[in-house]
C-alpha cells in the first residue's frame, strides 16, 4: 500500500541520504564487513551531510528537526544497504542524541555536541552487563564517590559502536540500596584511566559493526561527566527506550523490505523446471503473503512514527512495534533465503548476510520477550 | 495503539450506532440464532436510524456521505455484537449500495433506492455458483434474450441475505462465448415467477444471518431490471470487489478486538491455582502478542481505508488486507476459545459464537487464496 | 508410512469394529446428532460386539485382552464416524474401565462390571467443576462421613457421558485439610437421592456426545461406593491419566487422518479454474505438508502405544502426545476446511462438523496448557 | 520417549563412535572451522576406527554391516558435535558407498573400496549445477564419446567435501536427447587433466565442511569410471536418494536434540530477575513443546530407519521424513538462540553455529518444495 507519512521535505532528505549512501557507503560495504567495522571516515561523510544531528540544535550545528520522521527516513535508506549500518548509526544518532541534549548542562552540550554533529565524536551507550541481559535493574557496574570524583567499576557486554566509540554513556550503579532508583548515567571517554575494551565480538551477523565489551577499572570521573541527575538514569534511559526501539523497528522493516524486494526479482529471474521460481503457485503465493506481512507492518510503524512525532507514542507502544517488526522480519527472510536456494546460504549473496544479520533484533534492545512482559503487564494481567 | 482516522463527525455517528445497537439489536440477539436470520424491525430500525443509507445520495433519502470511514464505524459497531451483523448489513448498504447507485438509471434510482435506505427493500447479490467457488468466470447461469426480454436460469448459493432479501443482483451469462465480457448484472425481484429459494442453509456460524441457494427458473427480466450496461457485468463487480473486501476486513479486525477485549477480562476474573489466569505468564505472553497482532492489522486496515476515502485503494490492497484480516482474527479467535477453557467450547459463551462466526472470513469475498493468486500476479509473478 | 504395531489379531479386530460401524452406527450417526447423545441401543450393540470389555477380566465377561492396541483399534475405527464416538465410548471403556478393574473390591466387580460389559450399565467419570478448570487439586465437591455413610455435595461439569451414565465416579474432598491427599473416589448412581444433572450442554460440537452438569445434594453413599482407598482418590486419578491421554491423542490422529483422506479425494474430484483443486501446487504442497504431519504423529501415539502395552507409558510422554497430536489434529482440519471453500462451512458437510468436534481437544483431558507444565516440571525447569 | 529401534550392539557401536569423537574429533573442532575443512588425519582415524565402511562388503575390508541403524547412530553421535561431521562423512560413507558397492565391476570395487573404507580415498557426488538447482533433468555438464573415452565437459556447485574427495562421482548427459534418460555417471578423480576446483565456498554456516565448485573441461574418462549404466544415471540417483535423505533426517533430529538439551541446562543454570530463565512459565512451555516437536519427529525417523532396516522405506515416505525434520530442527534451534540472548548471536556459542549450520538442511538434499511436489505426486494430486 502507498505510504501516506511523508511529506515532499522528507523524501527530499531521502534522495540526499541515498546519493550519500551511493557516494560514501556502496564502494565501501565489503571493507566494513571485513574490517568488523566502519572507519572513520563514514562518520565524518555523514557528518558532513548532516545525517547525524537531525535531533542537534541548531546552535550546535545539528538540524533541530524534532520530526522523527527524517530520522525514519535516515534509517531506512541504510537499512536497504544493510542491517548495521542503521544499528551504527542509529545508537549514534536515534539514542544517544536525546541523552546528549536534553539531559546534559550548557557546558556539557558545548563540550559534546558540535563533534558529535560531525563525527569526530563517535558515541555509544552501555546498559548490558554480562551476567544482567535484559534486566537493567540487576547492573552490577557501581560509581562510588570518592572526594568530588565518582569512581567507576565494572563491565558491559555488547556494546554497539563499543569499540570504536569516543564516548560512552555508562549507567552505574551509584546507590546500591535504592534498586532502580540508586543508578546514574556518565558519559566516559576514550583515554581515561582505567577504561578498556575486549576485542570486537564475533558476531552470527551484522560483521559491519564493531560490538565490543567494556571493562572500567577504577576510571576516575568529575561530576562533569554525569549526564542528567544522579540516581535518576533508570528512569532516563526508560523514557528514552521508546524512540530506541521504534528506531529498530523502522529499520527491521525497511531491511527486510528491502531484500523481500530483491528476493521477488530474483524468483522472475531465476529458472527451475523451466519456468521463473516465481511463477510456481507455492512460491507466489508465498511471496504474496509476505509482501502483505511486511506492509501490514509498516503501517503499524508508520502509525507509530507519526505518533512518536506528535510526542505520543507510549513506551508499550513502542514495545509492540519492536517485537512484531522483529518477528517479521526474520520469517520473511528465512524464506527469502529459502527462495534462494542453495546460493541463500552462501556469504557472498546478500540474502545470506541478511538473514544473519537480522537475528540479532529479537534479541536486543530489549528481547521480544520483555517486550511481551511490559505489554501484558500494561494489560493488566 | 490510539488510532488517529477518525473525527468528531464519526465518533459522533460511532455513539448513534451504538445507540441503536443498545436499543435496538442487543434486545433480540438471541431470538436473531434461533430464527436464523434478521428480522424486518432490524431493517426498518436500522433506516429509521439512518445507517442503510450512507453511500445513497441525499435526493433519494441517503446520506450521500462519501466518506468510508462512516461506513467503517457502522461496520464495528456491529462487529462488536456478533460477526453476522456486519455481514448482513454491509452486504446491503456497502456492497450492493455502490451497484445501485453508480450504474443504474434515474428510473432505477427513483424505483429502489428511497426504500433501500428505509430498509423496505432488503437486497443481496448473488455471484457464487454451486460448481463454481471463487471463480467468476466460469458462471452457468444463463439469461437468454428472447424479443424484448431476458429469461433467467441457474442457481447461485451461499447468499447472505438470500432468504429474506427482496431485490437480488444476479450475474449471469449473456455472452457466452465472450467469456468474462459476457456477463450482466440483473435485478431479480421477489414474487418474479421462476425466482425460488432453498431453504436457510445451516452454517458452522453465523446463525444471526440468513444464507440461502436461490433457483432461477426462465425468470423473466424486462430491460428495467438490468443493472449497469449488457456483458459489463465481470468489470462492475470487479471494480466494487476492493469495497467488498475493505468492508469485510473492518469487521474482521473489529469483531476479533472486541472478543479479544472481553477475554481479556475473563484472564483477570477468571482463576486456576488461585491466581488469575491472565498472570500466568504463557497467557500474559500470549495475550500481548494477539493485542499486537490486532493492532497491526487494524492500523493496515485504517490505511486502507483512508485510501479508499481518498479513492485511491486498489483491488491488490483490498485484497491485501481482506486475506490478512481474516486470517488474524481467525487466530485470535483460537486462542481466545483456548484461554476460556471448556466454556469457550460450549455455544452460550460469546468466545464460542464468535470463533464459529470467523471461520468464514477466510473463505469468503474471494478466498485468501484468491486474494494470494491475484497478489502474487500483480507482483509480476 | 506404513504402519508396524498391529498384528493378524488386531487387524481382525478392526475388521469387526468396522462391520460394528458399517452395520449399527452409520445408519444412526445424523439421529445422534439430533438427539444430543447416543441411544442405549448403541451401548448394547458394543456390548454385543464385545468392544466395551476390552480391558475387563474374563471372568466378569470382558476380554481381558491386557493390549492396548485392541483399545486403539477401536478408538482408530469410531473416530472415522466422528469424535464424539471414541470419546463417549473410550470414557467408558478406556477411561472408567481401569478404576473398576484395578480399584474394586470383588463385591463391587461383581455387581458392576458383567453389566459394564454389557453395555447396561453406562459410565462416566466427573473431576471438573465449574470453578475449577484444570486444577484438581482445588475441588470443592464435599463427601462428609455421617455415621458409616458419606454424604456428598458439590456439583461437577464437562462431564461426557453425563446425562446418560448409570454411574459416575466422582472426585470429592473427603480430608479438607489435607489437599490432594484427601480426595477420594465414589461411584454415585442414577436414582440416588440428591443426584441430578443440568441439561445437555449445548457445545460448538461432538453433538452426538451427551455432556452435562451434574449437581450433587446430600447424596448418602455406603461404603460400598467408595472405589479404592478413601484419600487416595487423587494419586489414583493421577496413575490413570496417562491412558486417558493415550486414548485421547489416538483418537485425535485416526479422526484427523480420516478427514485429510476424505479431503484428498474431495480435492481431486472438485474442479476450479478447470483443474481438480488439489492440483494447485498451492493446495499439492499443502496436502503434501498435512500427510506428512499426520504421520509424523501417528508415528509417535504409535510408540506410545507400544511403550503403554509394554506398561511403560510415562504420564509425562502420554502428556506429550496427547497436546501435540490434538494441535495437530486442529491444524489439519482447519485446512481441510479451507479446502472445500464455502462447503466447509455448512454442517451438512462431515468436515464442517470435524473442525467443530476437534475444537475441544486441545482443552479437556488436562488442557494442552497443564500437559506442557507437566512436561516443563519434568525437564527439571 | 524412550526410544525402542536399537539393540545392544548398536549401543555398543553408539560408544565407539563416542570415544573416537571424544578422543579424536572434539580437541580439533575449532582447527576444523578455521582451515574450513576436515584434515585427511580426520578421515583416516575415523578408517581406522571401522566407521567408514557400514556398507562396503568385509571382503573390501567393511563391515557389511547391512543394517542402517549402524549409519543412524555414527550420524547421531557426530550430530551431536556439530552439524558439518555428519554431512561430509555421510556423504561418503552413506551417500556414496551404496554407488560404489552396488553399481560398480569388481575391478572398481578393488581399485576403490579398500581405500574408501581407510579414508585414504575420501569421496563426494556432484549432481547440482550453478543453473539448475534441485532440477536434475535440466543438466548441462555433458560427456561425449570420443574413440574409447568420455571427454567431459561442464560445472558442478555446492559439492560438499568437494575441494577435498579424490574421487568424485559426477552426473553428465551423455544422450541429449534422451533427456532424464541420457545421464550417466563418471568417476573423476583428483589429478586427472581438466579437472579443477574452485575456492572452497564461503557458506552460512557449516564452516567445518570444504564446499566447492568443481569445474571440468575436456576431462578425458576411460570406461573404467563409468558408474554402473550409461545413460542410466537419472535412475540410479533416484534409487539411492531415499537413503540420502533418511541420513539426512537422522543427523537433522540428533543435531537439534542435542543443542536442545544444552539450551535446558542452560535455561536452569542462566539466572535473570534472580531465577533460573527456564523457570520463567513462557520459556518452560516453550521448551516443553521443543521437546515434544523433537520426539514427535524423532519417532517419525526412527520408524522411517526401521523401514529403511527392512528395505522397505519409500521415497516418498524418505521425503516427508527429510523436509519435517529439517523444518522441525530449524524452528527448534531459533527458539535455542533466543533463550541465550545475546550470547546466542555470538560465533563462540555452539548454539549460534549450530543456528547457522542447520539452515542449509532445508535446502540441500532436494529442497523441502521438492519434497513436497514429490509427496503431492504420490497422493496423486
Amino acid at each position: 500500500m502507498k505510504r501516506a507519512i511523508f511529506d515532499d521535505d522528507h523524501e527530499a532528505f531521502r534522495a540526499s541520504v541515498a546519493a550519500f549512501v551511493e557516494r560514501s557507503v556502496l564502494p565501501h560495504v565489503e571493507q566494513y564487513a571485513d574490517d568488523k567495522g566502519l572507519p572513520r571516515e563514514y562518520w565524518l561523510e555523514a557528518g558532513k551531510q548532516g545525517l547525524l544531528g537531525l535531533e542537534i540544535p541548531e546552535a550546535f550545528g545539528g538540524a533541530g528537526a524534532e520530526d522523527f520522521r527524517f530520522n525514519a527516513v535516515l534509517a531506512e535508506e541504510l537499512s536497504k544497504v544493510n542491517a548495521a549500518l542503521p544499528s551504527c548509526t542509529g545508537i549514534h544518532s536515534d539514542i544517544v542524541a536525546p541523552y546528549l541534549v536534553e539531559l546534559t548542562t550548557e557546558e556539557q552540550k558545548a563540550r559534546w555536541l558540535p563533534r558529535f554533529v560531525t563525527g569526530e565524536l563517535l558515541t555509544a551507550i552501555a546498559m548490558t552487563e554480562p551476567s544482567g541481559g535484559s534486566d537493567l535493574a540487576a547492573l552490577k557496574t557501581t560509581a562510588v564517590r570518592d572526594g568530588d570524583e565518582w569512581v567507576l567499576n565494572g563491565s558491559k557486554t555488547f556494546i554497539t559502536n563499543g569499540w570504536s566509540a569516543d564516548l560512552v554513556i555508562v549507567a552505574a550503579r551509584t546507590n546500591p540500596e535504592k534498586g532502580a532508583k540508586g543508578i546514574t548515567l556518565f558519559a566516559v571517554e576514550t583515554g581515561m584511566d582505567g577504561f578498556s575494551r575486549g576485542r570486537k565480538l564475533d558476531k552470527v551477523g551484522q560483521s559491519e559493526s564493531d560490538t565490543a565489551e567494556l571493562f572500567f577499572s577504577d576510571v576516575r570521573l568529575s561530576d562533569a561527566q554525569v549526564i542528567g541527575e544522579v540516581d535518576r538514569g533508570f528512569i532516563a534511559m526508560m523514557q528514552r527506550l521508546p524512540q530506541e526501539r521504534l528506531s529498530c523497528a523502522v529499520s527491521n522493516v525497511a531491511h527486510a523490505k528491502q531484500i523481500l524486494a530483491e528476493t521477488i526479482e530474483y524468483a522472475k529471474e531465476r529458472h527451475a523446471f523451466s519456468q521463473p521460481i516465481g511463477s510456481f503457485q507455492h512460491n507466489k503465493f508465498l511471496l504474496a503473503e509476505l509482501v502483505t506481512r511486511i506492509e501490514s507492518v509498516e503501517a503499524y510503524v508508520d502509525a507509530a512514527v507519526l505518533a512518536h512525532t506528535r510526542r505520543e507514542l507510549t513506551a508499550i507502544d513502542a514495545a509492540k512495534v519492536k517485537w512484531l517488526s522483529s518477528q517479521v522480519q526474520n520469517e520473511v527472510l528465512d524464506h527469502c533465503v529459502q527462495l534462494h536456494g542453495g546460493y541463500g546460504y552462501m556469504n557472498e549473496y546478500r540474502v545470506a548476510r541478511a538473514w544473519r544479520d537480522a537475528r540479532v533484533t529479537k534479541i536486543w534492545a530489549g528481547s521480544n520477550e520483555i517486550m511481551k512482559e511490559l505489554i501484558g503487564r500494561d494489560l493488566g494481567l
